[in-house]
């Protein structure tokens, strides 16, 4: 995955020195990973994923993973002979594609995950938002009904602290138990948000959103214009200036909710990085956008 | 489900007060129910076995719900049109087969029976043998190699007694964590045997294999020539005997095993009657066979 | 005690399942009842108390007892000799009287309450209000002073929430330990609003009173107008109306006592039915009348 | 009670640091104290007897009384009318009897002296071997049946401890619960005995018996010449010797009890004399016999 | 150290009764120390403030000694030929002579004490400011530099409390971990601010200032005319008369300092009389002069 | 300190999951550092060591230091004029000796260790081994009397333990409790022989001993000839073979001790390479020597 260099011991160590600050300060804080994209694909950046979650919950980080997972979801869908039905272009989430999507992100990616975690010489819980009823949602009711689809009303954390606490890593598929007139049905929920509004709950440090973009690019064409740290007030106006547009939007817009719940700082990552979440929180440069109240 | 009787008040405190006794003996006491067969395909059935295991939890049982999922499984594999390799009549399981085994298991089953509990009004926590590496299990070298099905080496009970003590029902999956050659595989185990060995290892007090038909006979064909209770010294007789013959040996070895390994007793129960878990565990009478050392 | 009508396996379970709703709500809630009456004199009454005590005990109600224990401190007055002075048509209780009514409160009944529940299974703290100081109270003085009669200043819930978490349950008699001109000296205090006192002050669920009456009627001459139900503002209308009067006068105001202390409900019932508590606790229907908030 | 002299401050300091050693190695020790005797009518005497227990407490000595009550007893037998029946010249214990006992004991003496403790600002709790079923006994079967009078069986300190580490006092009244063929009914037992099983089976450092005599006398017209210390071993002889004869024989039988059960020592000492308790524990010279293994 | 006098075990009874009161109103409550002057000099004192320390602790006091050492900071500057630099005639703290207060207080008079209390049966913890950080300061900027001499801005006591807990005796040197322009140099305080500053930031019940003197005089040459009882409110009026002057006004400062922090009474004592400690805490009389809010 | 190498961000990443297996094989295991020698003199090395030590604390080490400091005692020895007297060449270490010993070590050298790792952010407790009688020792009674120089006979652990569970890290100095005819004294001890006791007693995974060497060679005059392991049965023969010996014997004798005491394993490292601690434990090369069971 990395680059074997040949590195001395001299560097080693200094290398280790170098990341002492940041460990000092993360120690004993909770930091949310949403995991997702090409870093849940590409089986080398899996592997250093991993690695570096490990590595986070070694040094004293209470580390929790919350993933979605699309690309599975859709093979599924297509293997089984699923037809979809689109709202306005919007997928339709029917009983049966919503048994598709618990069953691949709850016993499939979820597990998966689990099983590496532990083969890497860590205890891993994998959950979903069914488990002690951790992610209460509700039917989404915009204009369009998009069916079993939920938006977060309640987040009980005490079975993440019990985790945690624990020494494992909880690994949670984007699955809410339903309220309401879905009372007792699984819902789909986006996994940004879900990552979001468990580090709200939670008191997280940091939301750690892996992307498969650089970051927030003051133009998109150039990769040097990254923006490396931006306030929560300063987020409109990139907004207006067509700055953060497009796929861009959502991303930011699910910062803004961890932040406007309390997390100190949220950060776009580029997961395309092998060991984009090391780099990021252990050392000086970083990478992607660091976004802040 | 069950037939609403005209019960009187003076009924329904002479049936509390009828189970008080038994009440008193299993407070704190863990019993490990198998959950499988005809009361998790029926409805009416499966609402009834939430409910008793519900009662079970609130008069103090430290109550695990193991399940499997055959019929689920055969479904999706016919659905994703997977064909099956047969060995010597048995199949095969391989990696693409483990997957729908992993998927449908604990993606669905699992979280279906969650969603049961939780929406009865009580805290449950869907796990498998993964989580945590409660279960870790090697590959059964027997004569013809079945692929990714494992016999269980090791059972950490640390999770289960954690979410026993925070007051939720574990409902555990029966896939394991692999080692040896398959170390960080999932592997297909059997759910029996599963139930068994966490009954032997957590020390439970009762094991309650729910199956399909009544319990021993004496002679299959009377009804009545059901064997209400044996030793352990009884049953290599019984098989001698043609008593036990068939599909009830797997489910007597299965007990005898739990026992062996310290359980107090372990009962065959006929899961197609309604609320069987409460006659057996709460009347005078009960149901089904039970065996003790 | 109960009539053992012929109940079926079916009839149980159902009535269990009756039951479960009301077991799932009270769970660890504290409920605190007023043991009196003729529950206290009838053997079979008394018995049948005991164990709708332990049932609640069992399915987790934390359970406290509080008893007086007139007819017996009659009896023994009687039998020593003690000639009674009368204030005003009240015995007035001299150090003599206080004597007895201590010993045979807290020797006696309270001991002989123990006993039984002991002997039906689970353990039994029998104290008084003399005990860690638990009831501290002041001689009422009213026109009329009635010698060492005590009024409740104080409830210390500390003991009865250990005796609690043992899971033993608390039984006790209505004497205090006198504070004030009195300071060090039991005081005879009204067994009711011991009860409703210590009930407030544990934050309890629910106020059970076992009395020698249906619940509040409508109509004294017709059973059938039990008022089932009735709301903290409708007491004092009931009051002018003339239908709450004589003996449930005080009732309802000990009731009026611990629902303004904040417990949640408080219950006149009819202790000459057996299991009267269980009926009241876990079926629909309800005996007696509830007062509520 | 104590002559009041005239102690300079340096004096007073001299007695406390005097007492210091003492106080250091009894830190944390359990101690049990058998009341009784004069120390139990003279008011002045019980008054030291309080203050002694209360010190004792207060310098971190787990501090158990253990009390009978035979004066009381008779006098209220009297009081009642109630005709003794004598075999072979003992007291028949009746289940008349007993109720007087049991009367006595747990509810007259036993809450008059927790009274006095916590009016000399400590709490304590009064109790007899029936709550948290103490003291188990079953029924003494000699020569000539006495009737209610048990042997204890079996010691269950839970309920103690848990007293002692709330800071309050645990006072015993020489009650116990039935088993056997008086299952759940009260037998009356010897208090002696009864403080030397409960020492035994708490592991105390000590049992102070008091009596009404200054200790062994190896003469016993002779007050100098008490015996101040004596091994288990050396008992025997002493018996034989005729030293330790009538009266002094079963106090002396008990605390070879206790010893035999693992209580480092046991000491028979005078309770006619004010502050007996503090003066054997805390000054150099002691008074009464301390006996040890 | 005191004078032995002919004790009666009456007596010693009498002294230890008149001093329960006191051991029970203290239990549990914390004390602070200031240790020095002549009682940290004379064999005879220092033994006998050990005793009374060990007395206190024994008694559930929980007791923190705090010291500076002039003497021995002298001695030493001396005996390694320090020349002194003055400011103003007070002398100027440079590094070398920082070294010199640091290692002797930390390392000679605080481990010296600590041995003196094990020695005599108590485990002891000598410790600083520096340790755990637990007293930060920063240099004083007043008129005169006068070098490494700071001011307390923070105490944690956390340390402290979990020495108590350990019922070990804390022993605290006045070397503070420096702040600001100092961050992580010792610097020097003074000891009875210290005192004063630990005790307000523990709660303490009492701050007990070992001097010299007698208490505050209110007329310096009367021995007679001592101040027993002070309020806050009267002392600026006793330095405005000049009753307070000289030597007294930074003690009563510095007790003022405690008052203010939430301590409930701060005693000027006499050190040079044995056992002065004991005789002000468990004597109706006490010595010395009390301060209260 | 360490050259600053221009590492790239893949550099960094690469060296910090190179280290993680050793993080996660050490986390929660006790190590014990013996700090000497030049790694205590030169600035840079002193800041490389504390930088090491918190970075061990910081991925879960349980870290201990253990310290003498012979150059600060030599010296202040000389700046005070206290003239050595020696036996057969050793050095007798008379009272006056033993005050500036500990002066030396309790007081200056370990509190500014203690300084140091509080200023790189970590809590730390500045001990010996009087504090808490931690460490208790007896005169060493050999053919030379050399004074109040002892070997330790008992460790107690419990102190360490409180500060490692509070997170704060421990540094002890070599001086320890007196027992036996110097009771309360304090003694000096040999600080690699303190640290490998300790390690011992406290069960340590390893044991770090700094030295000034490279660790053990067979040339000593070829440094490529470094024994990078060994085995505690090939150490009698390497000093047969004269490859231990001189300076190297004591060395060796404590890691001996230490590996006896059930330690893990003992290195031998070169305190003269800065971060020695760094690269000794999270590098797969290592350096110095290690010895094992």
């Amino acid at each position: 995955m990395i680059k074997e260099t040949a590195l001395s011991n001299n560097d080693r160590a200094a290398a280790l020195i170098q990341a002492l600050p940041y460990i000092q300060s993360f120690k004993g804080k909770t930091v949310v990973v949403k995991y997702g994209g090409n870093a849940m694909i590409n089986e080398e950046l899996k592997a250093a994923v991993i690695q570096d979650v490990i590595f986070m919950a070694c040094v004293g980080i209470r580390t929790i993973l919350v993933h979605g997972g699309g690309p599975e979801i859709e093979a599924m869908l297509k293997k089984t002979g699923k037809e979809s039905r689109f709202v306005n272009g919007l997928r339709y989430t029917d009983e049966e594609t919503m048994e598709v999507v618990q069953m691949v992100l709850c016993g499939k990616v979820n597990k998966d995950i689990t099983l590496l975690i532990e083969q890497a010489g860590r205890k891993a819980m994998g959950l979903c938002g069914i488990d002690g009823a951790m992610l209460k949602a509700r039917r989404i009711r915009g204009e369009d009904d998009l069916g079993l689809v939920g938006e977060i009303e309640e987040v009980d954390t005490s079975v993440l602290q019990a985790v945690l606490d624990s020494g494992a890593i909880p690994v949670v598929s984007s699955v809410a138990y339903g309220t309401g007139e879905d009372e007792g049905k699984p819902l789909n929920i986006n996994a940004d948000i879900a990552a979001a509004k468990i580090a709200a709950a939670i008191g997280a440090e940091k939301l750690l959103l892996m992307t498969d973009v650089q970051g927030i690019l003051r133009n998109v064409q150039d990769p040097d214009s990254l923006i490396k740290k931006a306030r929560r007030s300063e987020l409109e106006g990139l907004k207006k200036d067509g700055i953060v547009s497009k796929g861009m939007i959502p991303k930011v817009d699910c910062c803004t909710l961890a932040l406007d719940g309390g997390v100190k700082k949220a950060h776009i990552i580029d997961g395309r990085l092998p060991h984009a979440l090391l780099i990021e929180l252990f050392t000086d440069e970083g990478i992607g956008t660091m976004l802040e109240r």
